[in-house]
């Protein structure tokens, strides 16, 4: 029997998904589940998008332009201008989700065995992409003491050495909900420029900045022409996460020029999920409203009702819409599991992501799990009492 | 300024690319161009599904399963029942295109620097799946004197070292039209299941096999269980090339496990392709008769006119929509640029593929060119026309 290769049988599964069997099984005894554990938000794709694509005339659903429709790409970057970060079409390269994004950029501007570094906790996909590129993730803690915020530029110095080739942040995060300053991203354009880096930047959750807070973007630095590059995508701005469409956007010609090679041998991203993106350009600032406004209220509700557990502690998200929590236990997945395994408040319990599974380094965040507040207000209250009455009942037992 | 990585700077431009500026400046000169050079089909996507994409009534265009639709896998595994491929919708994972299920397969399967042994020449992407995999791809010459049958096992054998762990063949050929027969088929089984090697099989051709020959898949080896793997994609069958949907297929239970982690870690394969390949999957035999009946007529047009251009010989192709043809030049590749960039007759010329590009050893193929029979017939005419009196003219120049 053919042996698999060793990144085909040691590529991790996502700590996430080891709780998946529970949940089933949960459900299957018929106890009904919240799920705070993933990111899949129940609002609306906008309509007038989905009125464009049944709307389709298309009678040959051929291939694009490799780096994705030029219409798409021009709106593209008029969306982007209209936000502050001066881009032409050419600098936009339409990916096959934020995922494809991070790929290519990973293949073209890191050699296998070269290092990127993150600060940790973050989003555990980064992981199968780096493996899937042959590169290291190498991580810089930030801490739930510090709500998340960037670490000391010193302590991303003592990380840095000749196999480093570039320096990532998502912002707003996911897992943190952390949002950097101007003065945060100025710090680490400046050392970048410093140490010939590049500085990655997945801003797919751009749109969901609170408490009057602006996103400021790494395209938006100056002098980083050569070295920023960001990963978008239209999953969760428009609520679009199955149609797979995202951007990778840099002014660096060289970087634009060999991700298109990688482009082309995928051929195309995919059409339709190019019509619906290139149609959500058109919506108004409503519906961003709309969507802020439903998760501004989550939030707020979310976390101050967390914060009223004793011993849970959740720092206040500034952007996209998780949070990390640290909770009075000693091993949060232990935990997790024992809330779909063995626990039910009122035939119901609640699915939490650890947070281990999201930091790099072994032993992080062992007492802390993720939540996503993309459930309506009704569903968060039940899920916030579950897990109040919950911890009660885990700490008489262990 | 940073450095790009050596993948990134160094990844091969399509050599079928290159000649597409030439192409535009014809164009822009006011000449008409016949693309005989790609493999974008003019037949029409099944009306019927077009119709179910345009009568969803989805209202969140949410990630689907990483693995794909159940329904859409369990419609498949039916399909493949139908076509003599028993297998399970378990070992049937969706994936981004054709492409993708390549990669993962490279990346499941290979480890970086390990080798796959391709007859030459072969679909030119196959290049950049392996640069992406880190994986060497190396070529077994099959020649159009043979008419690119399978080469003799014993130089398979010459090639096989300790880092090859798979042989992969696509059946019927791109870029050559070759059918492999069961015998040739069974030869390799016999010889992967020897050096315990993987078997690859692409195989997203196979509903265009002519002449009353019948497909045979890996699939179909019997013992090859572990080995098989069936790359495959609703692109061609369907012409569907922009939605973006393809399969990877293998009865090995480990590698199926391992590409949903890297599934996984991407997420979703495109919602609105996988509507569209599902509802696919119910158009009649007369959709596949009708395409079929189009490219015989177009394939014997066009093979046998080719054959009575002095110098030119072109093998009759059993499959697919593409051929191979040897051109009285020196030089096909000065020849394609020549026709593009000089000459013209009445206004109008006509653009190949240089074949070199499909071989991986240096000066093979050189007086070759590969054509995709995918236009009508009227335009196969005038471009056969145009190729006879562009040969006569680039004799008495060169």
């Amino acid at each position: 029997m053919p042996k698999l290769s060793e990144r085909g049988s040691e590529m991790p599964a996502s700590p996430i998904r080891k709780l998946v069997p529970y949940a089933e099984a949960a459900k299957k005894r018929g106890v009904k589940v919240y799920h705070l554990n993933i990111g899949q938000p129940d609002i609306k794709t906008p309509e007038f998008a989905m009125e464009v694509l049944r709307n389709t005339s298309i009678k040959t659903a051929e291939y694009t332009h490799s780096a994705g429709n030029e219409s798409y790409r021009k709106g593209l970057a008029e969306y982007y201008k209209n936000i502050g970060i001066d881009v032409d079409f050419n600098d936009i390269l339409v990916t096959t989700g934020g995922s494809e994004a991070i790929i290519f950029a990973f293949l073209v501007c890191l050699n296998p065995g070269d290092e990127v570094i993150i600060p940790e906790p973050f989003y555990t996909n980064y992981n199968g992409f780096a493996i899937q590129a042959g590169v290291k993730i190498v991580p810089i803690r930030s801490s739930i003491e510090e709500d998340f915020a960037l670490p000391a530029i010193s302590e991303f110095e003592k990380l840095i050495n000749p196999r480093t080739k570039a320096i990532m942040v998502c912002n707003p995060n996911n897992p943190t909900g952390y949002l950097y300053s101007k003065s945060e991203l100025k710090q680490l354009g400046d050392l970048v420029l410093k140490h010939k880096l590049f500085l990655f930047a997945d801003e797919v959750y751009r749109e969901f900045c609170y408490d009057g807070l602006e996103h400021f973007s790494a395209m938006q630095l100056e002098g980083l022409e050569e070295n920023a590059v960001l990963f978008d995508s239209v999953s969760k701005r428009y609520s679009e996460c199955g149609v797979r469409i995202g951007a990778l956007v840099s002014r660096n010609k060289n970087i634009m020029q060999s991700a298109l090679k990688y482009a082309q041998a995928r051929l195309s991203p995919p059409l339709f999920g190019q019509i619906v993106g290139e149609a959500s350009l058109q919506v108004g600032k409503d519906y961003f409203e709309e969507v802020y406004d439903e998760y501004i209220s989550r939030r707020n509700y979310v976390i101050s009702a967390l914060n009223k557990i004793p011993g849970v502690y959740a720092p206040m998200p500034k952007g996209a819409f998780y949070t990390i929590l640290s909770l009075p236990v000693k091993d949060a997945e232990h935990f997790c599991i024992w809330l779909l395994n063995e626990y039910q408040y009122e035939n119901e319990t609640v699915m939490f992501a650890p947070a281990s599974g999201f930091y790099s380094s072994p032993d992080a965040g062992k007492n802390e799990v993720r939540i996503a507040y993309v459930l309506k207000i009704e569903d968060l209250k039940r899920s916030v009492l579950i897990l109040e009455k919950a911890l009660e009942s885990y700490k008489k037992i262990f």
